[in-house]
Parts: structure tokens; C-alpha cells; sequence
């Protein structure tokens, strides 16, 4: 029913988001699906990469991890209609508005694995001065600044 | 202690854009500028008409109904790099993660004016669940379908 | 897009955990077993009603309708550990100090058709002077006051 | 459980505040010197009057009721150092910026009460700009504007 | 100005709450009474140990520390109707949606040393996903964790 | 594009706002005008030094920095009507409530600069435990005591 293209990553993924897509029409896609198409969403986001900060949460809280890959990857980042970087960018937008900084970071680093510039992430931060004032504005900045020293010194361009 | 100058209609923004931009080069823009420039932005973004709740500021606020016009619309909303819809959307996924009702619903319109449609607005508003949790999502979307039958009943698509 | 069964009642509900619950272990629930649970979950806590909120919300948001249902009610408040007494009350402490009257009102609604009294749910109120100030426990102390109010013209006790 | 004393009219609230004052230095303040000291406190406030969101709290959460006049009216805004118009203007700073609106048309209520100028109070409601954001400014000025007009019809000056 | 009785263990505590509930009927009691009550109450929740956060608060704000002990635990745990399980899984609740971390660990550390579970817990902090969002959720989750871990090395079960 | 005059040492800060202020009635301040009187505001509030976290935003954010100083500093500190000492009052009282600790800090420190009191600053913390709860206004009053002890660590007298 929803096709999603370009899944670059593993082929497990790939795979999964076959079986995810391939059912019949009239099935209803299992919980196992749904973790399925959530796991490729993140993958697509984060470079092919599992995620630290979701895989660190599975010790203690399995049922919350799943909630993350199910729900928030799976059933609302794996919709349609939003492409994938107008997504980020409205997640990047919100956390810092939210002060959300560890999520912002997190999101801001989708956002620009998907192409979105620096310069128009600075610009998403501006904003903020006027959702939420200038405190949180100067903590995005900040935040958005690490990231980009981070994936300096790890060889990239930013 | 300013003067602000009247605009009224497209035409008289255009012309203050204009005049915003093509200055000599080294030229600092002056606060006329800056208010002429917040002008222009606004009434691209709301159909060439005033908006109201600016407007009704002006009475007891005429220096916070300056700094929205200079600052937020002019200085922030003015800038290059992001286009308009894009920061329309940003601006609606800030104000639904904050519960800023009123805002989103402003902002909502602008987005739509400017050729985002209702079910890309939804989607926005969908991603507040894992932003901000569900009353805000709930309360988004309620705010989201007022608007949806306010511009149906004013004669609109939506 | 997503056929949801149209579960009316009780007995239906109760059939509905039944499924949910007594399917073969290897299973996983579908999208369709997760809804009605969610759907069960609700109904119990709402007295064998559906809950107009959540109704007013398919017309425009038919994906967020279902979120709720299969996600908030189903996955979350459908899980076995904490007894539905405990959820409500968390939950109107939570509402209570984030400012999230509305549903404050509903879940303290359903706190009460559970058996918590109205005694129990002041002491949550009051609670909140110190995890977020007088002025949020004074506005959920208003919204009990409200509460209780409809509830006893309607006929209710409380 | 709690005996409040009636206190009513300014001649028995410095009456309180004297009692409260004036007791033996070892003597520890009894819970009843704690309320009077607090109903002095918000009658110097409110020009002599009971406060009427208070009074109606009074029904079913005496408590919180007796939490505010105690504690919070009591033990907090009756502490020396800082003068009650500095307060006031602290007051307005904070709830402004939280978004608590009628809380903020209250102490802006009190902080004219006690001298404070209209124009002064419209600049705590700018700065709210810089702490928090267009939108949390523009609905403080709009509800320092309701509060304007409300006295301009009750025949005050402001 | 305000004397504290330093009260040390278990038993002085306990003598504490018989002096607090046993006065005369009709006296109010006084501050002093307030102080020991608050103080009884936090060596229950903490298992007969002083609160370090709160020790360290009275160098320079032993009013605030006094308001803690009076107000906070005195006047508002120290009451009746609910018990203190379910006094603390609703701060955990609350803590946990407004973001206060530090907040939510020391309350989540009382609810274990009554007897609150840590799965009872982890079930808590899984509604915040539905509260508050997944930002807050994850964090409140990767609190509880540490409290965990910390509680293992001390040698406790958790 | 926007070219920023250095300005240093108080000399140069008082020239500017005497440029700043004394242009001719009908002439509009230019942004650099702007940006001189925010630059000078800052100077008045620092004790005539540059303030770090503002630099440290200049590589990656000059149209932040600029309207910080501008906007912020310039256009909203550098209005008449509210003296120095009230308006930081309001900031910290705004920044405790909301939890903006850094900014929080930055402003109790200016407001010591301006002759405000260590018991005064003490005093605004302590209403945050009415506007916004204890958690904030404990946290609060630690971000106070840490600048307290840096500033006697620096020789002076807080």
C-alpha cells in the first residue's frame, strides 16, 4: 500500500520493508511489520546506522524502544505526504522551540544526512528567537554548533 | 518616537521591498527600512491584507507592534536561504509542540496561502504526538480543523 | 484508508480484549487487534461509551484518531503491571502540572468511574503546588470543581 | 480542621499584620498567625478586598485555599527585603513568560494598585519577548489590555 | 530567626509526627510543629536518612529549605488520603512530564524505598510518551536507569 | 553583509549612545545605530566587558549575535521608562520560572553589577516556588549559589 523509495542501508531492512509492503491488500500490517518499516525509516535517517541513543534504551525499557521504532519511526516518520528532510526540519524546528537539546542534535544530524544545508538549519534556529525567545534560540545555536564541530572532526564536511 | 509609514496594498509592498533591497551596498538599512521590509513579508504571507491582531496591538503596544513588523517579520521572517513555506511549516510545528493555539492558526493560514495543503498541515500536526505528546497533537488538530471550516465557510477550498 | 471495526458496547468490547489477549503466543497483533484493544481500554475507563474527543477527530484526522486508539490507549494504557486506578491518577497529576486542562477533566472523569473519589483526586490537585506552582494547581483545582459540577447535574454522586 | 479567622476590611487585616508582628520574639508562629498574616498581605494587594478567585476555591479545596493565603501569600510575598511593588513586578515578569494569563492580570491588578504605571508594566510585558517569545509577549500585552479597559469602565484611571 | 530542631533518626522522627498529630484538638499548630511534620515525612520517604539536595540549600536559602520542610513535605505530603505510594507515583508522573530530572530520580528513589517496584515505575515513566512525548519519555526513562544502576552498585536490589 | 563596529572599553560605549541618542528628531536609527546601543547596553550591564557566550555565538551565528545586540539588547534593554535594576529583576524572576538556568545566571550577575543585593536576587527566587514550583525554584536557587561562589573565588565580594 505505502511504497517508500530509496532504502539504502541493510538488506535485512530492505528486506523487511518488503514483507511490510508485500502483503495482500486486505491484511493488517502485525507489530512485527510495523517495527519493520520503523527500523528502515530510522536507517534512512541515520545513515545506515542504528541509533545509540534507541539501541541504550532497550536494557531496562524493551516496550519503549519498540514505541520508538513501531510508533514514532515506524507509524508517523514512515508516512507519506512529508518528504523525509520537510520532516526533520518541522522535528528540528519543534525541539528547539521545546529546548529538547540531546533530540534536536539528533534530528539536526537526519537533517543534514538527507542534504539539508547548515545554512538552513542556522536559519531554523533563528526562528526560534521568535516561537520561544532567545534563550532557547542561543541554546539551539549552541546545540547546532556541536554538531557541526562533531561531524567536523569525524571527517566530514559538517 | 517612530513614525511608521502607511502600506497599504501589494503594490506599495512591492515597491517597499524594492526600496529595501536596492540601497547603495554599504548603506545600513534604517528602521523605516527594517518596518517596510516586515511589511512586505507579512502581506505576502497573508493574502496583501493587514492582520488583525498586529493591527489591534498598535492601540497599547505601538513598540511590541514595531517589533514584530521590524524584527520578527522584517529581520527573521525577511531572510534569505529558507522559503516562505518552508518556514511556515517550521513555524507551525513550533507553535503545535508549544501549545501556541492562536499562532498556529495565523500561521497555518499563511502556510496555506502560500500553496502547503490541508494534508501536509496534518501531517505537521501528526508529528506532535512524538514531539510534545498527544493533548498538544489534539489540540493542534482541533485548532487545524477550525481553520479548515473557517476559510470553507468564508468561501474557500480550505 | 484503514478499515476500523466498528466495536459498539461492552460485550463487544470485552470480546475484543479476549482476541487481543488470547491469541496464540506466537502471534503478533495486528493493526486491527491493537485498535480494539485500545478500544476496550477506552470503554472501560469511559464508562461503555465512546469518548466524543476522540470521535470529533476522525473527520480530519482519521490517522490521529487510530493513533490514539491503537498507541495511547492500546499499546500504553492497554498494558497489564500498574491497575487502571494508579494510570488515571498519574495521569491527572501529569495533566495537571503540564496545563493540559481538557484532559485533565477526562482522565479525572475516568479516575472517578473507577472508584478513585473525589477526596483522592484534591489531594493529586493539591500536589501540584509543588511540582509546578499555585497558579497550575489552581486551574486544575478549577477544572475538578467544573468536573464535579457536571457530574452532579447529570445526576451523579459526583 | 483548620479554623480560619473572618478578617474583613483593612482596620482588621493591620490589626493581623500588628498580632503577627508583634508577638513575643521566641514564640514560634501559630498556623492561624500564618493566614492572617497572608489575608493582610493580599488585602494590602487588592485595595482592601478579598480576592474572588480565592474566595472561590474556598468550596471544595479549603486547603489549597488556605495553602495560598499561608503559604504563598503568608510566608512568601509577606517576607521583608524586597518592597511589594518590586514583587509585583516580578510577578508579572514570571507569569508572562509562563503563560499563566489570569495570574498575570491579577498581580498586574495589584502591581497598579500599589503605583506601579501602566507604561511600566507594558515593558515587563516587552521584555517577555526576549524571554520567551513573540507569541507568549503578544497574549500578555493583550491581557494587560483587557485589564486596562476593565478598569477604564470600572471608572478608574487605569 | 526560625529555629530547627535537629532531629536525627527514626525514632525522634516518629516522636516528631506523635507530637504533630497529638496536640490538643483545637490548638494550631505552630511552625515548629510544621518543621518537625515535614522532617518525619522526608525520613519516611528516604529511608530515615536527611536529603542531601536539600541539606545543601541551607547555607545560603534556609528560608526555601524551611519551606521544603514546612510546606512542601510537611503541609502537603504530611497529608492524609493518599497514601505515600501513590503520592510518589504521581510526582514520578509529574516530575517526569515537566522534564525535572533530578527531581523525578529523588522521588522515584522514595517510591522503591516503599515498595513501588521498578517495573511499576518504568510503567510510569511509558505514559509520558502519551503526555508529554517521546523527548521527555527517553529522558525520564534514561533517568531511571541511572537511579537503577546507582542503586545496584550501593548493593540494593535497586 | 553587516558590518559591526568594534566598540571597546566604556569610552566608546558612552560615545555611542550618545550617538545613538542624540541624532537629529526626524532621522531613522540605522541598524548600526542599533547595534551600538545594544553593544553600549551590554557594556552598562557587564561592567564595561565583552560578554562571552555572545562572541562565542559570532563564528557560526553573526545574524544571531547581531540581534541579540540589536534587537534584544538594543531595541528591548535600551528602552526608558524601566531603570536597569527593575528590568534585571524581572529577567531573573522570568528566566527562574521558565528554567533557563545560563541565562538566568548571566542576569542575577548584572543585576549584582547594578548594585542589586545577593538577599534581594534571594528573595526573587524564592517567588518561583509560587509562579512555578519547587523543583524550579530549587534549581534556581543553586544556580544562584554557584554564582555566588565564582564570584568570591574572583575576589569580590559576591
Amino acid at each position: 500500500m505505502r511504497s517508500r523509495k530509496n532504502i539504502t542501508g541493510l538488506a535485512a531492512a530492505a528486506c523487511a520493508v518488503m514483507l511490510a509492503i508485500g502483503g495482500p491488500a486486505d491484511a493488517q500490517p502485525s507489530d512485527s511489520d510495523r517495527l519493520a518499516r520503523g527500523e528502515a525509516v530510522m536507517r534512512t535517517l541515520n545513515a545506515g546506522q542504528a541509533q545509540p541513543t534507541l539501541e541504550a534504551l532497550r536494557r531496562d525499557f524493551p516496550f519503549l524502544a519498540d514505541a520508538i521504532t513501531g510508533y514514532a519511526l515506524g507509524d508517523v516518520w514512515g508516512r507519506p505526504v512529508l518528504d523525509h528532510r520537510t520532516r526533520q526540519i518541522a522535528a528540528v524546528a519543534a525541539f528547539a522551540a521545546l529546548g529538547h537539546r540531546p533530540f534536536m542534535k539528533i534530528h539536526a544530524g537526519y537533517a543534514l544526512n538527507l542534504g539539508v544545508t547548515p545554512e538552513e538549519l542556522k536559519e531554523v534556529v533563528y526562528l526560534t528567537t521568535v516561537h520561544a525567545g532567545f534563550p532557547r534560540a542561543i541554546e539551539a545555536a549552541q546545540t547546532l554548533s556541536e554538531l557541526f564541530r562533531e561531524r567536523e572532526q569525524a571527517g566530514g564536511v559538517k
